[in-house]
């Protein structure tokens, strides 16, 4: 049995970067960067109006006469005279003689007549072509989170396509023979089954979309079957349920004939325990408790990071936030605690029911407070790690 | 022109919540209840065994004759004799017969012959039936955001429905004879369009899927009629571009063309003044600014709460965090500021390019400063509002 933070180091150390694929950008958000961006073009691509007005040349002259329009999209070619100016709009192209914008409320205008009331600086209200990036110039280093702004500014550079980590395909395995799919009738002695679809929802937050669910009951040969077809076809298994010592637990059995290296069983934790984690080549595999809370519990603290790891991020941790706990708190068990809890501005409240097999509980937290193994006694007001989620 | 509470005010006074529908639980994850829901069954069906060990009448026998197994999903009709016990596993049928289950660790056996050495408590380690929760008792109540956790609870109770609110449809509509496609070259005086593929990518980020996209040259008879046709199939109209005072603006007489009400124009803030918000009976209408930095800003902070409130959500503003503010920041512009900004645990920075058309700022980002209209200077140190996003 090893400590918590044991078991985040090996995950950490184990769970391998995606091959790199080439995305569209339009469809790239959550993905992490595979390789620098650079930009093929200046932007903005030439001089452009940062104002509604009228674009002249900078000097002694205060009227002009107004030759021409340049609207967003134009691109005018004329020659400008030092006392002709050009009405512009924003966004649009500054006529190559020119250098200055007046803003339109700075002005009075008379027919073709125009009188600047108030002059700007020279150059002024003028956006320089490249001002934003250059040509060549690094965009995105490799690592970069795809947000909704990197989005943007990607397309408004004209790139289309960007390298990025592949998501890893995951599959789910439900064992158990007590599980019935939901939407039957439940014959005495047996439970619904809700796992996959909990953790399915899971994956989805952070991006995962598309999950094949597996089912298989509680036989050696089946099990062993499943797990094969599991790591030929699928990045990461996730199997719940069958890892504790009951004499019906086949899951570890079949994971290590299946060539599975264990990595570490039992981690010294509540919820949680019999958490197992292992790799065949760079696949990765999770079997989780089947107690639905002790599942999730695991999936966030370790299969959430794992995951994050092979899509090329570089912060995997669900992040840590302190905050003052409400009530005084004891921990007799030598093991680290991760509570269920709800989380305000300031302070942290342990919620009521704990209990491993309880999700209305986690339905209605927002986060998991960390109490270390060798902490005994958190008075109340003292700081405590956070991992909010959802 | 006003202020942005008043804005704020506006837009959750007048976005309605959207119809009720009736929706997959494995599909519902961020959707919201529109009903309560009551549980079907006793959660657990039947008493479980929340060990590995055996089954028995607590009261003065130690030993006992090991008669039969109870494993996860078995239901054992046998009569158990009060000298007998029954191997069971965590989750098992605890046979009626029986109250209470010995750990097996606290056990030796010899063949069908069972010592415990450590006697539990009477009726240790046995859930009762209905323990987590009973039949007809309430599950979730209406406006629960749906969850993985929730999702995983309402499945173990064999709920397979729900009643959500549906999420709105929503409709791009990008303006600007500057505008090309990315892809294509560019020829003097364009740009690429950018803000249609940024806004999807922002909607994705609170759930809102799939999303059509229209784009339209500045003329006016054509703007009406792309106008009328997103009020006509969209629930939500999210216009880019168009709507400052350039004689080329269309997009706001156009509005008010297809008799969308304005509910206001322009915020006393920067960037994003030139906001406009309408409604059409239960139909939203924002006029975002172009310049990309500005729109963005202008989606988080007035059209996301808009999005979430006819979602069903609650609490449907950007969660407010305070920080303290790296460096001194002086505000001269009367005007509310949300400045790009980058936080830790404790500290925020304001990043360097502020600029409206600048997105490679907004892009490293992880949340806006706000500096309110009416203060004029902040001290480095001093705690400021500041909003997350991504």
């Amino acid at each position: 049995m090893i400590q918590v933070a044991e078991a985040l180091n090996i995950i950490a150390e184990n769970s391998c970067k995606m091959p790199i694929t080439k995305m569209k950008v339009s469809k790239s958000l959550g993905y992490v960067l595979a390789e620098a961006v650079y930009s093929p073009i200046n932007m903005p691509p030439f001089r452009q109006s940062a104002m509604d007005g009228y674009a002249f040349t900078h000097g002694d002259l205060t009227q002009f006469e107004v030759v021409s329009t340049s609207q967003a999209g134009d691109f005018l070619d004329e020659k400008i005279q030092r006392n002709q100016a050009v009405r512009i709009f924003t966004g649009a192209f500054v006529p190559d003689d020119t250098d200055t914008v007046v803003m339109q409320e700075h002005t009075t205008r008379t027919d073709n007549l125009l009188q600047i009331e108030k002059m700007p600086a020279a150059c002024a209200n003028v956006r320089e072509k490249g001002e934003q990036i250059k040509k060549g110039e690094l965009v995105f280093d490799v690592n970069t989170v795809i947000t909704p702004a990197a989005i943007g500014f990607l397309a408004c550079l004209g790139i289309t396509k960007i390298k990025v980590y592949q998501k890893p395909k995951v599959a789910i395995l439900v064992t158990g023979n007590e599980l019935v799919p939901a939407g039957n009738k439940l014959p005495k002695g047996k439970i619904y089954e809700s796992n996959s679809l909990m953790i399915e929802a899971a994956l989805q937050t952070i991006g995962i979309k598309k999950t094949t669910v597996f089912k298989v009951k509680d036989s050696l040969k089946k099990t062993i079957k499943a797990v094969e077809s599991c790591l030929a076809h699928f990045d990461v298994v996730l199997i719940s349920g069958g890892i504790s010592v009951g004499d019906y637990d086949y899951v570890k059995e079949a994971l290590l004939k299946n060539g599975v290296t264990e990595l570490f069983y039992k981690i010294n934790q509540k919820p949680g325990k019999p958490l197992f984690f292992g790799t065949k080549e760079n696949k990765i595999v999770f079997a989780l408790p089947g107690n639905p809370a002790s599942s999730l519990t695991c999936f966030y603290v370790y299969a959430f990071p794992a995951l994050k790891k092979m899509m090329g991020f570089e912060a995997i941790h669900l992040p840590e936030m302190k905050k003052k706990i409400s009530t005084d708190f004891k921990n007799t068990s030598g093991k680290t605690l991760f509570l269920k809890a709800l989380y305000g501005d300031e302070k942290v409240t342990v919620l009521e029911s704990q209990s491993s097999a309880m999700l209305n509980t986690f339905a209605v937290a927002n986060g998991l407070i960390v109490i270390p193994h060798d902490i005994t006694h958190v008075m109340a007001n003292q700081e405590v790690v956070v991992l909010p989620f959802n």
